[in-house]
């Protein structure tokens, strides 16, 4: 927290919203967020615009966090097989956190229910773009149908967030290197 | 919403919140929910005790609505594979919807974040059904770990109403069928 202390007003914001909408969800009040980020709503509503707007920019912060936690510490070492794999072994690594509660931007699209939402427009971006990346992959591996192997990639990445971020399944025993081993092998990855 | 009229106040609750709840979330507000069945605040706690109550009743009163849909219309028709394939192919009917928001079991599950929560149990126990069901048929189809193969079935399930539900995919072209199938093949399920 003495970090935070010495954060703007912004950025004391942004990680507030990070904490409280994760663990709580999109529903966490304005008068909440602003007590914990120590900033009056007055300030906020300066900074922001609303608390639509401080969402959506809270997830656009995270991005670059999320997405190096995903990939492969050298992006040009292994097989493009391994690199998939690599992606679904961080999963099943945050997912033992007591704290994991699932993908923040999965998340936040379940509960907003609201594709025009700005912070609905963050997390279709960062899911597009892991989606992206996993076709170059397949496509660098020789599967027979890339953009289907991609697909039915993030259904099992997105299942495996939500269901253990929900308690009802746990990953530690490799279930999703398992079932993507499996659906790499029928794509004729390499 | 003639019928609706004719519906005893405990009823009307619990239809108004399967509806808002679905539609808007958990954190649809108690006087919204009492407004749209008509019922006063006053005796939505003497039915219910509270909203977390309600909440649960509501989930409760829709899983025969929500069995009956995934079913066969004859359970002894059919290969234990085509039975399973019939889950994920009322999945893809289901997400055609122009109102389909996904599972609605799952998003609650995502919303409420805690799975101590009466409705989380109830969610709880509708998933774990449906995985038992897809886990016998497994074992009926001669799959070598049936209770992994129904694990996978369940990612896929979950990640495809997830992601339909929020738009970020589509199923109408059979994605669901492909990858269970890939699944089931791998499994060695006849």
């Amino acid at each position: 927290m003495t970090t935070t202390d010495k954060a703007s007003p912004r950025d004391r914001l942004l990680d507030a919203a990070a904490q409280l909408v994760y663990r709580e969800g999109v529903s966490v009040g304005v008068e909440a967020l602003c007590r914990a980020a120590g900033v009056s709503k007055r300030s906020m509503y300066q900074l922001f615009g609303g608390k639509d707007e401080m969402l959506a920019a809270s997830l656009e912060r995270q991005i670059p966090w999320y997405e190096a936690r995903l990939a492969p510490a050298d992006p040009d070492s292994g097989t493009p097989r391994e690199r998939i794999l690599h992606v679904f072994e961080q999963v099943e690594k945050a997912s033992a956190d007591p704290g994991y509660l699932g993908c923040p931007y999965l998340a936040v699209l379940v509960e907003l229910k609201d594709p025009g939402h700005p912070a609905s427009e963050v997390a279709r971006t960062v899911k597009a773009r892991l989606e992206h990346g996993l076709r170059t992959q397949a496509e660098l591996g020789g599967a027979r149908d890339p953009g289907l192997l991609a697909r039915q990639l993030m259904l099992v990445f997105d299942g495996a967030s939500a269901r253990a971020g929900a308690r009802v399944e746990h990953l530690d025993d490799g279930l999703t290197t398992t079932t993507v081993t499996a659906l790499l092998d029928a794509a004729g990855m390499r």
